[in-house]
């Protein structure tokens, strides 16, 4: 199997001024071509840690990914390190670069400074991919057998321009190394804890077969995503193989699935929604917009979804969705009672066929019935109205993600339930 | 200077699954105690690996903090690899992460699972610091003199677990290591272009003594924190001479500072309502309920925020917020006609003193009349109706930012004017 480390170059990475993400997206599309990744690594535009640290990498490793470091600015000091680890003799003016710089710089009305040319100086051990989205051209490092045997390829690291580059760097990749076949698949699971999750599937994942690879991926908002791997994956008997697995894994966990592919509980909602003609709208109170902006976030949302109303005061719980003042005034504001009023108000108000609606408490306090991190979620559908209480104990913030979470999941069940009946 | 690396563990990283946004926010926090971040690094759940790199980065610095690998699942076991690297003879209970445990899953109206307790289960050669926030207790390894005279932190690798750790990690580094003096002091700027402020502010920067630096943080939701540094900064002289720059720098930039804490624009906005004892309400199209999310989020909002409307379908602008049809068809969804509209009917609905609204396209598609990132904020309150046109270029998810954030700014100048006049 081929190994390859990610190493991205910059100061402003290592003080948390920047959070990296072309490493992350290097890495998947590396993932995808059966390649592992065993490291990656951030480090400062410093010659010594630079030298030190690709040195190792590259003693280790098949392929090694640069990015950052390739500006014109006299804190990036990729390139010159570059020419040094690779006993380059001097530069070359690659002359396709050069005449891309040219047009970045003539797009923007600017005249051509000596820094500007310097971008298409290239060491000459190098070999150059063209980069057409800035001025620094993607170098091509082939150290040989008698030195580290392996391939360095020098990225630039603006995301824009790093994640513009996979591609052809993957071209390279393919066109040079025998890759081996990988496959995964993964399932979104809600409404189980981790532990719990892991209990329950015990038997079957103890009976997995040595070359299948189980991990647990778990987000607030999503779930948990249960992800297979199996190494050599690509022909047909080994994916058969995997979804066999899956099948028996999906039987195990009935409804609490609500994706085979790596999705979210928002998009899976619109796509019930819109497989059964029916629209939605929804009352928040303690999750304040965050519903509305999840399901909203969704490109195409509104074809199913039409509003709602955020009644954070009790007086628009009471003016806007007519929740009469008595049910709030005997069963208090965070209760079953209000919770159905409202999700049964803004259907009302909107005409929608579903509406979803949230009463609770995110913090930081608790009141007088109710401690922090209590919620209670409503569904009015054409069947009628649910409601269900449920509890959890985070800071505000967190307590937010989940309530809004919790509720799309009840309202996800609640349309199947339709549906299925 | 003391000198830190964050390792990152989990399979899911690397292949690139995951963004670790992890080791930004424990960066920008080292950082700001002055300490030296050497390196960051990610490796996958493997023992030889982590015993590897976890060696090395221990030999090479004062403190390494690591992230995940902590779960009770099959596929975490960092805490077993940390057991057999600090020479621990066995595991003990630790009574107080227990307690936190069963608390955590009673208030889930969940049973105690043997996973769970294993949670609370740590090496003997470990202090413990406890995590309210999940289930796996915060590990402190003090590695003597003799070994490597280093000191490793591991976190839970979940987000929100691991950088609520950050202020006891910090609390212990502080107790332990001799910290040099560092005097960070930051202002918040919204609605300018980076290079634009760095034109603007030039004349000023350049004179800045030499032992001052300033840094530009870049957010799409809060602009940017113009941050200045001075090391050896704790006494009383030293803050006056940062204070007396800040003053020169906010008289430049007047009320494009919207703060001189490290702050957001929501809680701006809610400073600023909660003085003036007025109250607010939002009316969302394109940003889809990411304003009221953004209002609610602030612990205390409902002293003055009383809700909102998502008029996501042209029917709710109508019939909910009383858009006029006629003004919807003469002057299109996306228009100021139609901001204004909606500020005054949630203003009206609601009974708030203020209103803020938005109407535009987010993406991924413009309409006949608009390019996509066109935005049209409204802003209603006791003085009369606003609204301003504002346009971005960005993908979906940000244009949202985008546009929310800039109608909070428009709100916040809108209530200075009026306090001013």
């Amino acid at each position: 199997m081929i190994h390859a480390s990610i190493c991205t170059i910059g100061d402003e990475i290592l003080i948390g001024q920047v959070v990296d993400t072309n490493s992350s997206r290097l890495a998947a599309a590396l993932e995808e071509a059966g390649i592992r990744v065993t490291r990656m690594l951030s480090i400062g535009d410093a010659r010594e840690e630079i030298l030190n640290n690709l040195r190792n990498e590259l003693t280790v490793n098949d392929i090694v990914i640069t990015t950052g470091g390739l500006g014109p600015t006299k804190d990036d000091i990729t390139k010159g390190v570059l020419a040094e680890l690779s006993g380059s003799t001097g530069y070359v003016e690659h002359a396709g670069q050069l005449a891309i710089v040219k047009d970045i710089l003539h797009s923007r009305g600017l005249d051509m400074l000596e820094s500007n040319r310097a971008q298409a100086l290239v060491p000459d051990r190098c070999e150059v991919i063209e980069n057409h989205l800035g001025t620094a051209p993607i170098m091509v490092f082939r150290f040989p057998e008698d030195s580290f045997g392996a391939t360095l390829y020098a990225l630039p690291g603006v995301p824009f321009e790093a994640v513009g580059a996979i591609p052809s760097v993957m071209e390279d990749i393919r066109a040079h190394f025998p890759l081996a076949d990988i496959l995964h698949r993964s399932i979104m699971v809600f409404g189980i804890a981790e532990s719990a999750l892991s209990e329950l599937i015990a038997p079957w994942e103890d009976a997995l077969p040595e070359d299948m690879h189980l991990a647990y991926l778990p987000n607030p908002l999503t779930g948990i995503r249960l992800r297979l791997s199996i190494y050599g994956g690509n022909r047909e008997e080994e994916k058969a193989r995997v979804e066999h697995q899956l099948v028996r894994l999906k039987e195990i966990l009935g409804n609490k699935v609500y994706s085979d592919q790596d999705d979210t509980l928002e998009a899976t909602v619109g796509r019930l929604l819109k497989a059964a003609g029916k629209t939605l709208s929804a009352a928040e109170s303690c999750t304040g917009g965050e519903i509305s902006h999840l399901i909203t976030s969704v490109p195409g949302s509104s074809a199913y979804y039409l509003g709602s109303v955020t009644s954070y005061a009790v007086s628009v719980k009471e003016k806007v969705l007519g929740v009469p003042a008595e049910t709030v005034e005997r069963c208090g504001v965070v209760s079953g009672e209000v919770a159905a009023a409202m999700a049964e108000g803004v259907r009302r108000v909107t005409g929608s066929d579903y509406a979803v609606s949230t009463t609770g408490l995110a913090g930081p306090d608790g009141d007088a019935f109710n401690p922090v991190g209590t919620v209670w979620i409503g569904v009015a559908g054409p069947r009628g109205t649910k409601t269900v209480r449920k509890n959890f104990r985070n800071d505000r913030k967190r307590n937010i993600e989940r309530f809004a979470a919790a509720a799309l999941d009840f309202l996800r069940l609640t349309i199947i339930d339709d549906l299925n009946n």
